[in-house]
């Protein structure tokens, strides 16, 4: 099968799947202007793959068949392959205004980790699948956090079994399972629907140690789309020029007995793996997240070199010292990605994977220093940024012209609240809080990331510093 | 005249002040449900001084007549006048869900300055007009903040003149005006609003110089209302709990030749006084807003440590670390909003005001630190700020029940969501973008109480630390 | 007995105590010049007894008996006795150049910990031995940590059962004690040595949960004095201005079967009173250490404001930045020590004690924040603070004028010169060591401090904070 | 000349040079024991190149004669070279216990930065000056800060036109300079000092626009060691491990009518290349700082992790935060030094340089996060880094016993005290100091490096970022 087109992809998506958003079972996706906006962004996607200017970058070719497919099914083998991805990713993201399409990205770090932790014949089911949603070019979803109720209990201590998704029943046809996933992105417009353990499984969890793919429209499985950000079908582009037009759609993924075949199910109680399934792919995915976090940082540095001109202060002391700030968190960031990947390890099946240490060192160096960032481009900009006018005074032909003459700065009026309201919706709007709390908890939270850095570190790293301690202190 | 109560104070607005809103004129505020909430959250302060709960804080009497007024009208004579004052604000805040009510509270503080500054002629006309406002209950806005322009220029620098207000004629009877202040606060719900010089002002900005009031339907007064966060009236209470009920609308502010009899001119183009007014407005503006901030921080650490606990988490060391740290930050801030009251000083005419250098502390406390407690506040609470269920969802008798087994932490799962939703109100949808752009912004920037923090460090206590190093050092 | 005079005091150190410095038995402490500067700095707090300008806040009078005795010693009974007593010990601190004197402080903190937590015979023996220090005006030390071995392990899971203090016998007489106390202050310049458990102890570890005083000179106890500093005996003035004239000593306590009376025992093997017993003086404690770290923090701001002068840096934006931000460090810990002594509570019998959770944020800021106040105060002085001269250089009549043309800054090289060397001696050679580790472990790590301040805020404020989040989520 | 050894060079430093220390005249370097140990130091540069261990990164061959020297003098062409010569400055410092030998470093930094900045005569001068140094082996110091007066003022604004090094006479056989240099480190056990001027300059001060290089023993040239950190002659080996070994030398040096022949002057009176010299070899020798502060972050994190076991608290969650911080700090600072060195780019005469935005980034990372780190090291260790035995007490037969008994912790008392002072050494003693004052000053200060950072930034990264924020706003 061909590359689809963002058409073909918008079409799939009517396949009678239980899709509810705002109290409402949704029979077509595309009609909802809201999730038409996610639709849209994530068929960018799509779209790259069609573009002369990308395709160099987003397509690849089977070197057994010739065929030709996305290149974010690529298998990374070295280095310069996990670095490839990574700026695939990015300039993915960076046309998504932001936020990133994960319709493969995310999907392909499942498959990659499926691909390298299985063997034998659940490898085989893996290998399996993985050319079924390559060759059919399917967009992908990964339901990993359980819904977890009560985190001081391991899942079967939960009043409530079901808080983790689990297996009820197993026959020679496959299995049975129930339970709920949250914060699952991209499952309401993909296609399909990769379940993994969330975490490390003991023997008492068994029936959690569960892994297997089905598609979005499969029995007994509802989404639930959560209503926050509204939707950008209902956001004016003056002042929401970025999430009018970019969204991603997170839902609540009810399993309730949804019968997966065992072509489909790639761990089944067996506790002991889920740990190493589990971390694998987050490490794939926190690499992920740093390369579609570089269009977000880049956007917070140009836009507060803009604003600063726009308002006349870039000439201010504390204003550049501001901007250099911001300049280091962005561009450290950016070489700790690219040193993760030019650091790629060679893993399970020759398949490679971007250095864990300095992977989870750009996701921290992120994620904690994301607020600051905000709190530096929101300093800069003013005010303005949460007084400004709407589209609709925008729009009126009366107001306008009082705007353009009192909101002039060192620039035109147009352009500085073109600027302001782009800061404003990645920062200060819901879009903003969405960025923000992703930062913390998207891909493992700061703590996870923290635990990693320090794991790899000890295994990796550490033995060296110990004996040069060691050394300087007149031992050994 | 009695104190007014909330319907009075209501009915007072429909004046036929020429207010927009969404591209539209406003006939009737309070017609118009976005806007109403505003009305109705200012009328919180009305309530709370008929409320026999409150009187004692909220009414005071004049001991020359007897009569009955609102305690923010208080001049302070000393420290305890600063310290119910603070109280007041805080009770009032608390009552208006985080959001100050701000009809009193800036308005006197403007009141204040004027009386402290001002002499002779000047000073009458201000007395007058703060018994005017004081006896007539009347709910004031102060506008302060000129459009600006080109920040890198003076007033008179700039292309288009009425960049800053500015006096374009004068009269026997009085002066014209003409110009837009920006972040104007509680105008489009306010009786009247007092016009304060943005800053200090050299002798060629003369015509800036200038410090009057109008009431809120003056003619050529135009009040555009800005569409920020939509509104109240729009939103749910169910994942917007405290923004659809408390909100304050911010103008832009336009005078068009506006027409200001001299018994409302406090200030005319006397340049040499402008800086000490806009510097003794702020000074007791930020300490009106370190009061004001305090149910904000209050709110981080009690909704921080429910939710903490409705996610089976408070044991977590590292939780306790963050929960620990929000602690530390709001009550710091509580303890120097407090010693910048103990610490008062008595000013011109025996009017007292809170110590400036801790006064700005505590500002500067709670501002650079804002951004890091919404951050410990959310990596506490966890992704589904940005991923849950909306109100219709919740209203869905058919999702609701899904909800409620899923969405179950250590508590139950109506009461982990509405926590949930007030944490995401107030940091990550647009009640938190305006929290946190104001924290920054609102009554002085972050360099603007750096400077001032200085400037009194360097007047008062820096003799004796100067002193002391040089002793140290064996000179002197 | 009156007052004792600084000569008295040092002639009662001579006593035939086991004291050891550099490898050797000191006989007289008097005698070596390391050990004699720190005797001649204890001393300034005899010293300020005698002096007029300070009796008012350093001597007091038994309201009993009409005897007047220091200061340090008055029991506080409310919240203008608690912000005397920090007066005082600011005082006595700024005298001893940073280095508070230690003589009185601690002992009395201990003290007055007993005549809170202890009752009956055992309050009896405490007072009776508080009036025996009170009016033999003596010099007393607290040994409170203990070497504590693997810290991972309780005192009696230990290898060795020494590690923590702990009685070995009892008798009608008294009890026999074995084990070492370590980081000891002023015990080898002290009369008397007062001993509490260093944490809570459970019923395994009852031998441990003990506390007694003894004489320094008593049987069987040795202590033996951290070579750290070297002495200031042989620091020149020139380059160390500070720690050639003032030092405090520590010392590795060993109770080597020491036997303690009945009258000097006031917890013996009652485990559950240990915590209590190690918590109150721990809290008095850290009141006593913010409030000798004020000077420390005022000689870093009159430090930074003129070497900024000196080297002709003060109008640089980034140098009153920084400068600012000393301020803001050092008048928060003040403006917190200050509020933690307004708010003190009455305790047992009567007895005052500064808020502990305002007392534990005064430190932690304290703390937390020094390095970076030692950042500031370096970046601002420059690498002069390491490169400079000696003082035989200075003393050299060849070298001097050469010193003299090139070390002139925008003032003359010998003011200059000893501003550098001041700030060097508090950041950048031993005393700064000693100051920076002092900063993060003395008197608690940080990490008890933040358990402290939770524990004092989930008493007594989280109440309110959380039932105003409940009120504002719409529960309750 | 073949590579020397490390005796040829102690030798090679008795030639007369007029050297100062503690007042006193030093005829012969070697003598005196503290500068012995800095000799000695700086020798184990010259070592590396005869140890076979070392010799592929210590030693080259050059390709034109087949001769050997040492790896520091390889002028870099690419990515290769610079990360080689990175990884031979920290194997340098690795052996040299945290303290960089440069002797080598900063002196080719300095000649790289005139074979890339001089044209014409001037760079044959240089290359025939580099050869010689090349060829001869010879160590090199580099003077470049002056010692500047009122730093307000512009050098010829100075009160005393001496305070920046400037040409007071020229003739046919050479110039003649006057004034003093400071912080010049390895001029006093260094065989040549290159001068370089101190930043850029402007037309009036073209006398001080001047750049040469004179032999230490040059006539007219006196070199005042600093005292500071007294001297590894002096310190314990118990409780100085590192300093008591490793040491450099600062001087104040002073050029006392200085002849300089025309060979060995690069620039005279040309102000407007004064600014590309002074910044191109700063731009090298920042990135040598970074290379070389490599094996001391090392040392911090295997320290930590060495203590923490030792005290048995590793397990703690706070103490693990604070390791994984130090592991963070350290390995970003490594990863942005590779990335700089990778990210090279070529020069003018095909010489490569370290790209600057990222070395700036690492020296920045390093700087600024320097005092934190110690923090965190120190806060693992605990009190005992200033508590704890001298030598003499260590090597007390009496006392020995006491103190293993005593300061056992979860390893021996021998172990565990070897690796607390080491700790000590390296942040709580004058070697600590040392290097958090190089922190923040050597190589440039802080604001220097965010100045560079933000102007490499707005040359080479900022048009894309600000034509991305651009686009997203709909600009463009």
């Amino acid at each position: 099968m061909p590359l689809r087109t963002a058409d073909e992809y918008r079409a799939g998506l009517v396949d009678g799947r239980r899709l509810h958003y705002q109290g409402q079972l949704v029979p077509d996706i595309n009609a909802v202007a809201d999730l038409r906006v996610a639709v849209d962004h994530a068929a960018i996607d799509f779209d790259l793959a069609q573009d002369p200017g990308h395709r160099d970058l987003a397509v690849t070719v089977d070197p057994d068949t010739g065929a030709e497919y996305n290149a974010g099914y690529r298998i990374p083998r070295n280095a310069e392959d996990v670095m490839a991805r990574s700026n695939l990713i990015e300039a993915g993201t960076a046309a998504g205004g932001t936020v990133v399409t994960l319709i493969h990205e995310i999907g392909t770090d499942g498959l990659f980790a499926l691909l390298r932790v299985l063997e034998g014949e659940a490898r085989e089911k893996a290998e399996a699948y993985y050319r079924h949603c390559r060759d059919g070019d399917l967009a992908l979803a990964v339901a990993q956090t359980d819904v977890k109720g009560d985190r001081s209990k391991a899942p079967h201590q939960q009043a409530d079994p079901d808080l983790y998704v689990r297996v009820v029943d197993r026959s020679d046809e496959g299995i049975v399972v129930r339970g709920a996933k949250c914060h699952t992105t991209s499952s309401a417009n993909g296609d399909e629907i990769i379940v993994f353990p969330t975490r490390a499984m003991g023997p008492d969890d068994a029936d959690y140690a569960v892994s297997f793919a089905v598609p979005a429209n499969a029995d007994g499985l509802s989404l639930y789309v959560s209503g926050y950000g509204g939707g950008g079908g209902g956001h004016d582009a003056f002042d929401h020029p970025v999430s009018s037009r970019h969204k991603l759609l997170e839902t609540l993924t009810v399993f309730d007995d949804v019968f997966v075949p065992w072509e489909r199910v790639f761990l089944c109680q067996e506790p002991e793996k889920a740990g190493a399934l589990a971390l694998t792919f987050v490490e794939y995915h926190r690499f992920t997240a740093v390369s579609y976090k570089l269009p977000l940082v880049d956007a917070f540095v140009g836009a507060a070199a803009q604003i600063a001109e726009m308002n006349g202060v870039m000439k201010a002391g504390h204003i550049r010292d501001k901007l250099t700030h911001l300049v280091a968190y962005a561009e450290t960031v950016r070489a700790l990605t690219e040193s993760a990947a030019l650091r790629s390890r060679i893993g399970e099946h020759g398949i490679a994977y971007p250095d864990p240490m300095t992977t989870n060192m750009a996701k921290f160096t992120f994620a904690s220093g994301f607020y600051k960032a905000v709190e530096w481009l929101q300093d800069i900009a003013g005010g303005l940024l949460v007084t400004g006018p709407s589209g609709a005074d925008w729009d009126s032909t009366e107001i306008r012209p009082v705007l353009e003459k009192y909101y002039a700065g060192a620039s035109p009026a147009p352009e500085r609240l073109a600027m302001m309201n782009l800061i404003s919706d990645l920062t200060a709007r819901d879009l903003g809080g969405y960025h923000a709390v992703l930062a913390v908890h998207a891909e493992g939270s700061l703590e996870a990331e923290k635990l990693q850095m320090l794991r790899s570190y000890t295994a990796n790293h550490a033995p060296k510093a110990i004996a040069y301690a060691r050394k300087l202190a007149g031992l050994d």
